[in-house]
């Protein structure tokens, strides 16, 4: 794991060097994917049908085939242990609680010459969402991409998974079960995302499709963007942890572990005024891994992409996080709040030495849908506002007519566009 | 124009056919974009002032020659009649004050376990806003892209705006001197979304992207999307008019008309229950038609793309409009407040016979800036949220992440994420 000091000369460029990530514009999967955009809108269910048997190895022969059944859902939710079933009982209506805060209302007002003026908030119509299958089976991905849109008001959720081989984790359906999704289709891949965007004699078009997937997704999710909406573009997951030098080094350890088993370009970066509590730190990596499962991959992504800062102060810590601006923010000290307004740009900040990255990734409330590689500068954690969208509303009484109309038509006959003048004039006219 | 009648039995084809839009995935267009994007990232402004000679024949030896000053934009303002000043000024109070409402707060509460949860949210840092030069300069533009990043508090905007052969509009520099632009940069295209997106030696790089353009803009910025924010993909601007009967049947024609001079692909459409009362719309239409100065452009179209549909009654009109999603929706009837609780899908609704659009377009306050071609089904008007973004807060008493973690390591290890899982159980071990 490499080890950095802000001290150091060369420090913003090995900062930059380790933290850079070029989200692949790869031409040739450019091209595969706009193939399987364009067969599945002009062939429908016949060209899924072709993808799922030839990429996922599972053949069917009717898309009704692939369909998950409402029974088959609730049976895999009775099917699990009953800890299981519990515990994404319990996380679900958390989440579900925490998400009711992001409604928003719609809203209006008069100005003082009698115009009424605001938003419309609905919900959309029907989404898709996607999640990832086969070995990689995330029921908390589920809760965290549906919830939010049931909170919205969102009538109908369509969710894609692949079943590689027929492969299909019961824990994945019943969560699917718990959170509500209307209907369940076993396919993936560009294919699956072009089902929804485009619709098919089988899968509905939807107005918006959600969800982490592949280098194939996430560009499928690029190429459909405008057509539908789409949530963001993600890159590997990071975290990135400020301490003070008092938490447990083990518990530090861990977290940075937890990030990095996800697969070996996820980030994980320690930032931390005490150089000796950084050696203890490493201390603990060295002797946690070997006992750590997925210990190829942890150390795999830490030796590629870890770090560990050596800062002047926690100050210059929060400074560095701004400029990473990093989807995962631990916050491990012993104040956290103090440190709070200085902190500008984060997906999702965890306060204090007991708030494991983890709580939040299945539990806490908040969505563990977060903006990634930098994007936290302008994108949000996935929200309720995500499924909710606004019409603006412009009421104009005849007295407010009158002032209105004399800008709009100065400005109009400033931009040469003198239909647009006139159509503000004529209501000027109205005594004539 | 086209007449139809929803009582036809191939209303619906005829109706799809006429509002399709293939929103254009170009090929070669997409070539030439990636080449410029690539050349400005890695040459910076010799790359943009190459593109800016060539594209828009406007040599400059030096980025800093493309930089118009502050100065230069007060002496804009100062140099336009000052009707038009007033006008610019009267149309920015009345949408700042609009979009005031839109602000959204950081919030956060305590679970009954003490955990805080909430969000924090925090204003863009620095945003570029394109604006379209040359000819088609509109300054309205400035005001709706600018005034809601400065509402929502971003530190520093960035403006674009080609400047061909030179031409460069006093009244567009003016609109940017009264919306508070920080810097404004006359080159536009591919080479200034690059500039924008990438940061040159000159310009600076933003953290999202908004503002119209043409295909190559369009084609850019989506190319961008996820290193920068970007507000949304536009296509031609349409108007959909649902009438009673009873409005002044020139008004209505010169709304349509209003639509149809933006440009040959613009769409107007007129929806009413009354058909002698589309016969004199109609005849208005071809009365005023002669008299417009974009006659030719209103004309072109109209034939092609606008019509005149008879509906059965009102809500059928509604539920039509609700399937196109228009960009804007004009409910000119006697009582639109009972009409507005069916609409589900538009970008912004005009309501009641005095709200012509273009009161809308420059000063009644909401946003000009809207979802076109069907999106209105998932995106919103340009906002003060698309400047703001989101941190999830979580900060876990010592009593809290006992359950919580129970619940995160059960899921956690339903997932085999078992350093996730050990993360958490960790923290349940402090008594030791």
């Amino acid at each position: 794991m490499q080890r950095l000091d802000t001290r150091d000369s060369d420090f913003a460029q090995r900062l930059a060097r380790l933290t850079e990530w070029e989200q692949g514009l790869d031409e040739a999967v450019n091209t595969t994917v706009a193939a399987i955009l364009s067969a599945v809108q002009q062939r429908g269910d016949a060209a899924v049908l072709e993808y799922t048997a030839r990429l996922d190895h599972l053949q069917a022969a009717t898309m009704a085939e692939l369909e998950v059944s409402a029974a088959h859902l609730e049976a895999a939710l009775a099917a699990i242990p009953v800890q299981q079933r519990e515990a994404l009982e319990q996380a679900a209506e958390r989440i579900r609680s925490y998400h009711q805060h992001q409604l928003q209302e719609s809203w209006e007002y008069r100005d003082a010459e009698g115009n009424l003026l605001g938003q419309k908030i609905t919900a959309l119509d029907r989404v898709g969402i996607y999640v990832p299958g086969g070995k990689a089976s995330y029921p908390s991905s589920v809760l965290m991409n549906a919830l939010p849109a049931k909170v919205a008001g969102v009538a109908e959720i369509i969710m894609v998974v692949p079943a590689p081989g027929g492969e299909l984790s019961d824990l994945v359906l019943a969560a699917a079960a718990v959170a509500g999704v209307d209907r369940v289709f076993t396919i993936g891949g560009a294919q699956a995302v072009a089902a929804l965007a485009f619709g098919t004699e089988t899968v509905p078009a939807v107005d918006k499709i959600v969800g982490p997937g592949n280098i194939y997704v996430a560009t499928a999710k690029r190429q459909v963007f405008g057509r539908v909406g789409i949530d963001m573009i993600a890159g590997p997951s990071e975290i990135l942890v400020i301490c003070d030098g008092a938490t447990n080094p083990e518990w530090i350890a861990m977290d940075l572990f937890s990030q990095a088993e996800h697969d070996e370009n996820a980030q994980a970066i320690l930032l931390c005024p005490d150089a000796d509590y950084l050696d203890e730190v490493q201390a603990c990596i060295d002797r946690l891994l070997p006992t750590m499962e997925r210990a190829d991959i942890i150390r795999a992504s830490l030796a590629a992409r870890g770090a560990l800062v050596l800062t002047r102060d926690l100050a210059e810590a929060v400074a560095i996080s701004n400029q990473l601006a990093p989807e995962h923010l631990e916050l491990s000290v012993l104040d956290p709040e103090a440190l709070l307004p200085l902190v500008r740009h984060a997906g999702a900040i965890f306060m204090g030495r007991f708030t494991s990255e983890s709580l939040g990734d299945y539990c806490a409330g908040p969505n563990h849908v977060l903006p990634t590689s930098r994007s936290a500068r302008f994108f949000s954690p996935l929200g309720v506002y995500d499924f909710q969208k606004r019409s603006s509303l412009i009421m104009c009484s005849e007295q407010g007519v009158q002032s209105l109309g004399r800008i709009a038509s100065v400005l109009a006959r400033g931009e040469q566009l003198t239909a647009h003048a006139r159509s503000a004039e004529m209501r000027l006219q109205q005594d004539d």
